[in-house]
């Protein structure tokens, strides 16, 4: 345990001891990728089995092998061979009686192996780790919205106070932006296929006389393993699926990293409206023993400052020369890190999530500052709806009059003769909120709730 | 005539005069911006005169007002109150009269207009330009493919001979990729969703008691244009589905980018398998009378290495703080070029496509090439399934011989005593193979059937 | 002008009507650009009458000749030959006699023309246009600076407040940032070169026996352009030295944005420190008459999101295969709208910077807020300073307290016995801060005046 | 060992197991960026004793103490105070005695110490381990240029043959493109700077009187290690001088990436120009015996392509809030792998560039290809310098004409009547040219010596 400290901090990737997530181990490290890529192996030999091309004896003889593979040994074995896939198939066959040997990995090309491993253990990182961390960001939002769907707090664009909302209204859109990236990563995980169609795609290997037909082999070597084939593929799978794939990763991060955005920003000294509850112990600054800094939300965004532009290698890569060029292959080994660091992220969002301290009385502090011109809207809105000839321009005006005046709007419309005959046709409503602009948030409540529920129906099966 | 030409070159983006597509000035020039903006002022008091909040006179001034709108006139109001929208507002006013002026734009906040004629752009540019041009294309390679669909080719992976291909099979791999695009921009469009949800997005506004149900009129507003409302919003429209919109463009353009680099490469002096012809009178280089050079593909290339990086803009202005900031509100204005020069390059390549002149003797040659090499692939697989303890090596030790002594690998393994009993065991078709490689093409031919078959059937209502 | 402003709105990039810069059209506008490439074609002919290898009069006509030249008649040759610079060529051949015409262009190969055009245009706009935008503003930055160098503002790091400083000091901060990259801008332009070494690179056709040197040829025919030749270069120039340039503007780019960024959150609502001075006319949004926005500062952050991410084009057009491939054509073409929106950018900054309201009655507000807690870290420094054990830990405690019981930190320490024999050996200064830590803003002023002469002196001669 | 070996593949980025450069961990793992800052924490002290404010007896207990801190217990500590600058004095103070505790990071800010290690570890790596590979690359190419500095080579221009040059010619380019970048790392590498200037950059805990002049007291703790200060900073340090840094490091990376990919090209099966000396054992396909895959080249452009976008996130963090939010903190340690990619590459580039094999004998078989058009350019520059009237269309004409023929160019010349005349005039060197293209390779021999010659001048004192 020591030793592996000490080894992590020998590394160059921060992910690899500061952002790394321990659930993604067997999916995301090298070692993974190997097992992976025996499993796939051990595909191959199970079908020749079952079509009588090969004995079961042998096949259990290779997947049992298959199975016992380290990385150390691939690894060694490449040195020797420098190549990746003939260095794993050799350390299969060393661990066979010769009569097996030959069928290890018989009909397959590397990419076969590689791309069918990375599609199978993306959906299992997805399935069995992301996807559900997805659900319980969801879930810790849909609550914190629902607790505060009433809250009254100042709506800002521009950074400036506009109209009210609740901050549960301003918390429910990224329920409603999550819930649809869940959905989106659902689907384009869904549509990661595999690849059996050998060294150019054309299945020339096994077309060689010993399968009725080359794309049901392929199929079924594929759904051994869960997974469908690719309506055609080169030496490589045609990259769009993994490219949708990955927009959908990183888009996703895009919604964390404006949510903790948003997060710091309300955390400002000046505006103060959530904070986050700190251990006793937690230090906020080397020299400033005062401060209270909004770390993890920070931490979100240089996260996805730091992934984000990824996307261009991953362009990059839909270009692959005829029937493929290598120039994908270094880039493709780091892609399993950016699952990685979104994972952290998203864990980092969800613990920090659940311990936001609204702090109610501020917003009402907030609110306050701005209560009086926000009647402005409703105001122009209402004279024109009766008629008045030029609302907005003659609203702006008061507005203007009040700064100068520091004087209250709701008073300069009292005093304001011409306005008179229009006032006494308002509603109460329509009253109340020029008279107390906390009313005119519209339906942000409802909202809240509807959201909701309409995600919960959605994503109940997930 | 001559003015407009010379105002052409009074520009400083390319867009503007070099890879401008006429057809798409009606959706995606700011002067289409200004009439689709209309478009919705034009829905929003036809939906209030159906309401009875106005009269049928009045929102009939109003809409005839709005279709006489330039943007000339908006430009300079624009210029005085310095708001965009206002500007067209006050436009609009100005053509009508008094009773009516109040009415405009009532309920509205501006990004409710803005961000809703944009999806309403992009849906028809999509419609009536894109996607028509992306099936001529699909069609183009269609035909192409199937014309060679049993066209000898030899497959190459790492620049280097491979296994043989036919050149149809090359090409069917994009109308699969190319198809697979097509289907997706179709969903990714009818996911575009307008708004009128208001100034932070809580129907503040229409909450006002004049209507029953803000989100009903909202979805009247939005269905007189054809769209549907997003599940809530701000004072902007969560971005996503406009993210996932921009990525299938920009994900169709690198197919393209691809497709032009394979054929740049085999236009290549040395391969020559392709040439694209040439008008008479075209000149190749300002000094080199003899070259023919592949400057389409290359133009290609070059425009999506331009606009594939504005992804990274579009992942930027996810993040917008609190109910919306304007630091998305250029480069939005930036995004419908991205669409221009996606359809230049894609007309460019239907028009390139259809000239390509594929050269079979240089086919034919190349893969003589390699031919006597391309039988160790097959070889070591027929030994390997006939139990040969190390085919691999032992092939590939073969062909360093054939190397070294420069000799036929054929005539080495006829020589070699210990294949005899293999080689007695070998079917027809497999010694075919081995005698003349140019048999072991797989299933290519086939595929080639298939692919066009499936995407007919997939594509055959778009 | 009616037919100019029309034309305008027909446009597809707001480079060309929105964000444009008049005065850079004479060097960035596609007609600018055919302009400077007929100054290259009139350097060459010079140059050969200079070494008598054609008279002068030949030599006159072509120079005149090439002057006549419009964009129009060159794009309308080119439809018909395909080759924008043959085209070039044509039409200036059209305009001279029979024996002048085979002079034209000879010994040049079409990007001898083209990059040492570009070089040359892109070192005009920056010496005559973008170089003294920089310089005015870093002298505004410098006067804004000066005015406020000892008006006290709260210092923040992660958005909260942390230890005070000036505004002047916050805003001497981009002086020196700023004109780093001004004495970089004018280092990168200096190292822009030209080339005119044939269409491979290797001199071929200047080699033919009519010069004695074919690199003197060089040098003299850019000299009279006033430019250096490359070391080496193939058909184009080597990228670094443009790379550079770009990188340049870009992360000069990055300084306004950043500028913009501080100024967009000084002016949130709640903090409202500074203001920009609004026209009366203007509206702050087209349905809340009483917003007040930063729509400038947002502006140019968006313009910098736009823009930014132009440097992977930039980076990916380093690459060219062998003498060069002409994937790097379009991409080329799209650059000097990079130049046009920066100047753009710049110049709105320029305009708002100047009319930039400093709140200083809201900067000291908001210093009050915090004003008990900044006394934290003088305090463990002093109480450090004097061996007091653990003083970091020990102070933060205090202010835990003083948050819990909600009394100043001054009360709290005063009460603390412990403290009393500390306390006592602080020096009046010392004191002083730990009572009014508006005093504890270091050398602020004195820095302001520092790096204001520092910049005067460093940028006196440009 | 066999430990180690198992955590290396435990981990998710390749640049902990398969790209790493044993020599930089001493800079650039997290175990050494600790390390890093326990110098500059013993550089304070030093400075403390020196000018008498803390006695020598303390200073050495610190610096000793400094000296023993590991990477585990800093991250121990960190897990309780949640701060890894305030783990890491903790971790200091535990290991000295009472008196000495309090001085320990005093009037130190997080970042002073952070900003300032990164500075000086980045300096270290460069200098002791990054300038001298790429010296070394330097002299590589410098060597491989001089030995083929008259290899006659087809020049390729669209990937079509263009003019002749020599192989010694097209590699110079990179010895000057790749010099230009050393000089250039050089002298942003001299720009980093280091600061001393407290939390929020005004020196305010510096200023507190126990100092005459902060900004003299910041200059020696940074000449204890070498380094000057900024000129001003806030928190952090201006960001510019590490942007044009890292800048540096890509664009260098760009030459490789180039490089590269005209290695991979001229590698292809039917150019087949260079090779790379493959070891015995080493296999090119897992299942095509026969292959001989450019697997380097395609690795060093798979690395740029990895870490070229990563420009991205650096220009992202440009933009810091005021006097500096946390958002560039994650994505700041994640650029020290840039430097090992980079690293990792360029050591592979060496390596390949010292065993790539020169294919003589193909570089004459596809300079023949073409041999005979390539005539046509000084032919139509001869009759242009005699004065023919067109000859640039008049050769092009010759040179269908010898394409429709298949009748070599020279004979159709000299069937010509009409260019007799002409020809009589050509001196013996052009007449030679005409008739034996291989002598067009312009002053290529004379290019490689002299750029070999300027670069050994300048790089002779690194």
């Amino acid at each position: 345990m020591a030793k592996d400290l000490k080894e992590k901090f020998c590394s160059f990737s921060p992910t690899d001891y500061r952002y790394s997530v321990e659930d993604l181990k067997s999916y995301l490290t090298e070692e993974a990728f190997i097992k992976y890529k025996t499993k796939v192996e051990a595909a191959l030999v199970k079908v020749l089995a079952k079509q009588g091309f090969i004995s079961w004896e042998v096949a259990e003889e290779i997947i049992q092998a298959a199975e016992r593979i380290t990385a150390e040994e691939v690894y060694e074995e490449e040195r020797r061979v420098r190549h990746d896939i003939r260095a794993l198939v050799n350390c299969i066959r060393n661990k066979v009686s010769e009569r097996a040997k030959p069928y290890v990995h018989l009909f397959a090309t590397s990419c076969d192996i590689v791309d069918t491993a990375n599609c199978l253990r993306y959906k299992d990182a997805i399935h069995n780790v992301i996807l559900p961390d997805m659900i319980e960001l969801e879930k810790t939002w849909m609550e914190l919205a629902l607790r505060h769907k009433d809250t009254l707090q100042i709506g800002r664009t521009h950074g400036q106070h506009a109209e009210p909302i609740t901050f549960g209204f301003a918390i429910v859109l990224y329920v409603d932006r999550w819930g649809n990236r869940i959905l989106r990563l659902k689907e384009v995980t869904h549509n990661l296929v595999g690849k059996f169609s050998g060294a150019v795609g054309a299945y020339n290997a096994s077309s060689l006389g010993f399968f009725a037909d080359p794309e049901e082999f392929e199929r079924e070597v594929l759904s051994e393993l869960g997974l469908e084939p690719a309506n055609i593929s080169t030496q490589i799978l045609p990259p769009e699926p993994m490219v949708d794939f990955f927009h959908t990763i990183i888009s996703s991060f895009g919604v964390l990293a404006n949510f903790a955005d948003d997060m710091r920003h309300l955390q400002r000294s000046e505006i103060a409206e959530i904070g986050e509850e700190f251990k006793d112990e937690q230090v906020g600054s080397s020299t400033m023993p005062h401060k209270r800094n909004p770390i993890n939300f920070e931490n979100i965004k240089s996260m996805w400052k730091t992934f984000m532009p990824k996307m261009v290698t991953i362009y990059m890569d839909q270009i692959s020369e005829h029937q493929r060029d290598l120039t994908n292959s270094c880039s493709q080994r780091y892609l399993p890190e950016l699952l990685v660091a979104f994972t952290s992220s998203m864990r980092r969002m969800i613990k920090v999530s659940k311990r936001i301290k609204v702090e109610e009385s501020n917003m009402q502090r907030n609110f306050k500052m701005s209560k009086d011109k926000i009647a402005a809207e409703p105001l122009y809105i209402l004279l024109a709806s009766l008629g008045y000839p030029n609302a907005h321009e003659y609203v702006r005006r008061l507005v203007f009059e009040s700064f100068k005046k520091r004087k209250p709007l709701s008073e300069i419309v009292m005093e304001e003769e011409a306005l008179k005959p229009y006032l006494e046709k308002f509603t109460d409503l329509q009253k109340g909120i020029i008279l107390d602009p906390s009313r005119y948030i519209g339906i942000a409540p409802k909202k809240v709730k509807k959201i909701i529920d309409l995600w919960e129906e959605r994503l109940k099966d997930t």
